[in-house]
């Protein structure tokens, strides 16, 4: 059951981490606090170290000090110390509601205690706030922006890796080897510059790459195929870019350059597709036959599987992994305003891994690109 | 009730966020993953994206691929598509267990689908995994480095300051206004050189520096109390740590002087109470008491509380924030091996803040120093 308008919802989650905490608050606040809509009305509670920030930069209409409501409590339960259950049971008092929808990822412990004490919780299925998954165009701007930062370190990497000397079966840069430590400095620090945080920046090369969550380490090669993945926050907005290149510094093999060309059609055929009322299913499958045709395998394998594993996409904004899905698994109809990664990949041990990725703003028609970054990747 | 070896448990998280998921499987996975504990041993289900660097990498017994699962799931239950609680079954079933102890932070929707399918759920009250509070040697050692690289952030920064120029109510740094966003930029580049991330870092002066979270904007001034707040994790053993200084460029007013010297006694008067046995709030205690002596009030106001209105440290290890407390508002038995923060502050706006943070080991005697850095705070 989605929620609406009439029903009173509850959350207690930081908003650093929880996108949802975050879009309802419009506040950065690193550790859990309380948050209800009642009657439309935007309420937080916050103790002494946030009130004064919360009173000046949150979207909220209500800021309530915690304080009170701790006194209140010990007040009314002198015999234990005042928990976030005491304080939520008072505030649904003082707002005069006994029924909350939460999110999905409400956490149990504290479910369950209100459920002891009297409170009807019910658990939203889907999204708490399906708002979110539709960007406005300032949304589409700050994920631009994000994109902005994602670019710039993906260009730090490749001016890293053109300008390293082959030496051997390595890379040099400024006299030492270059390792996937060293790239990632470069991309974070560039991204930094540009405003943005950039974490588990992945920068891996050979086999590494074709683990997709390896970020890499060690020293990077010559001739071997390396996917740089920069998905930083911006430290403004709070909204993500999601960027991946896949690069090669020295002369690829044939078979290299068809399994760049494989991936980089299969993206494109997925571009071609995405517009609304689109099944995101029908989008990966496209990917699938791009590469099926061209004779790419997937499978399972003892350690590891091969091929194109993955999920085509993933919808992009305050998460980096959020609604829409463009996936295998699952249907879900792309509708306008809806943003997401487009990333097909393939992936052999002994041959190397290759991911490209752009994000896109579904439209009536034809998606909007919100990246921007060469395709450039054989750095001879 | 403390969950204890003979009981079953299940988690169902990232570990990019959740540090017990990262104590438990000893893997960075950065989407939520099914794990248990069945009979002493920890068995984690990883989709091809995660499995085969779960098998190289992580601590836990059993590495098993989420998608068997899957093709089972869809056998027995052919008329939907296959979700987390169906395979939470299916394992549970493999496992033959049908009775789990959760966290308090586990997911109240997934809680209810599993209750709802004849699971057996039982939150646990309090940590689930208890012993990530006491700190093994090389725990320590992990703090440790993840203090040297605060200390690197915390030089960067006063280098920054010192170097700069004073020119009418400015500071000027390479010919440019001096701001926080710059100062904070410094500072994060010398982390990520150090080899860790520091996120929400903090760099606020004046005024600013008085709403202890706020992280700081805009131009810094001479002759303020400048807060530095650096909670950097390390990239490779994810451990944070998590140290503050207060600089100030120019010529320190007496009452900035007073304000600071009873910031660091306070600080000194905590060190030498902590110890095994003592509790929490006593320390807090201490500190409150040296500000009392000296004439500091703490009280709220309409606009945010002045004084000294939060705790006097928190836990610090795989999260930034985690057990024991130091805090006026529980009662919590330090024990040795336990690592905490020691941070008293005092904010009274038109004057300034000023939080000194260090970090520190529980021991039978003397707490042991896991941080390290000068105070030096006037650079005239």
């Amino acid at each position: 059951m989605p929620a609406s308008s009439d029903q009173a919802l509850l959350l207690y989650a930081d908003s650093a981490h929880n996108a949802d905490m975050r879009y309802f608050s419009g506040l950065h606040v690193p550790d859990p606090f309380i948050a209800l809509a009642v009657g439309g009305r935007k309420i937080g509670l916050f103790n002494a170290l946030e009130f004064g920030r919360a009173l000046k930069e949150s979207t909220l209409d209500d800021v309530l000090a915690l304080e009170p409501f701790r006194e209140q409590a010990k007040e009314r339960w002198p015999d234990s110390t005042p928990g976030v259950a005491d304080i939520v049971l008072l505030a649904a008092e003082k707002y005069l509601v006994d029924r909350f929808v939460v999110p999905e990822d409400f956490p149990a412990g504290l479910f369950e205690k209100l459920r002891r004490r009297g409170l009807t919780l019910e658990v939203a299925t889907g999204s708490i706030l399906p708002e979110r998954e539709f960007k406005s165009a300032s949304e589409a701007r700050a994920i631009r922006e994000g994109n902005r930062i994602a670019a710039a370190g993906i260009a730090a990497a490749e001016k890293v890796l053109a300008k390293s000397a082959i030496k051997g079966g390595k890379l040099l840069h400024r006299g030492e080897v270059l390792t996937s430590e060293r790239l990632k400095f470069a991309i974070e620090t560039a991204c930094l510059e540009a405003g943005g945080v950039s974490l588990d920046t992945i920068a891996a090369g050979g086999d590494q790459a074709c683990d997709p969550h390896n970020r890499g380490s060690g020293p990077l090669r010559p001739n071997e195929l390396i996917i740089v993945d920069v998905f930083p926050r911006s430290q403004t907005t709070g909204y993500h870019g999601d960027m991946t290149r896949t690069f090669l510094r020295g002369r690829a093999s044939e078979a290299q350059r068809a399994l760049v060309d494989a991936v980089r059609t299969a993206q494109k055929a997925a571009l071609k597709l995405i517009r609304d009322g689109v099944n995101g299913r029908d989008v990966h499958k496209a990917c699938v036959d791009v590469f099926t045709k061209r004779g790419y395998e997937t499978k399972a394998t003892p350690t590891g599987s091969v091929g194109f594993f993955h999920g085509t996409g993933h919808g992009l904004g305050l998460a980096v992994h959020e609604l829409p899905r463009l996936s295998g698994a699952v249907d879900y109809t792309l509708k306008t305003g809806a943003v997401a990664t487009v990333e097909p990949g393939l992936y052999y041990p002994g041959l190397g891994g290759c991911r490209i990725e752009d994000v896109v703003q579904v439209t009536a028609t034809r998606p909007r690109l919100l990246s921007s970054a060469p395709y450039d990747w054989e750095l001879g």
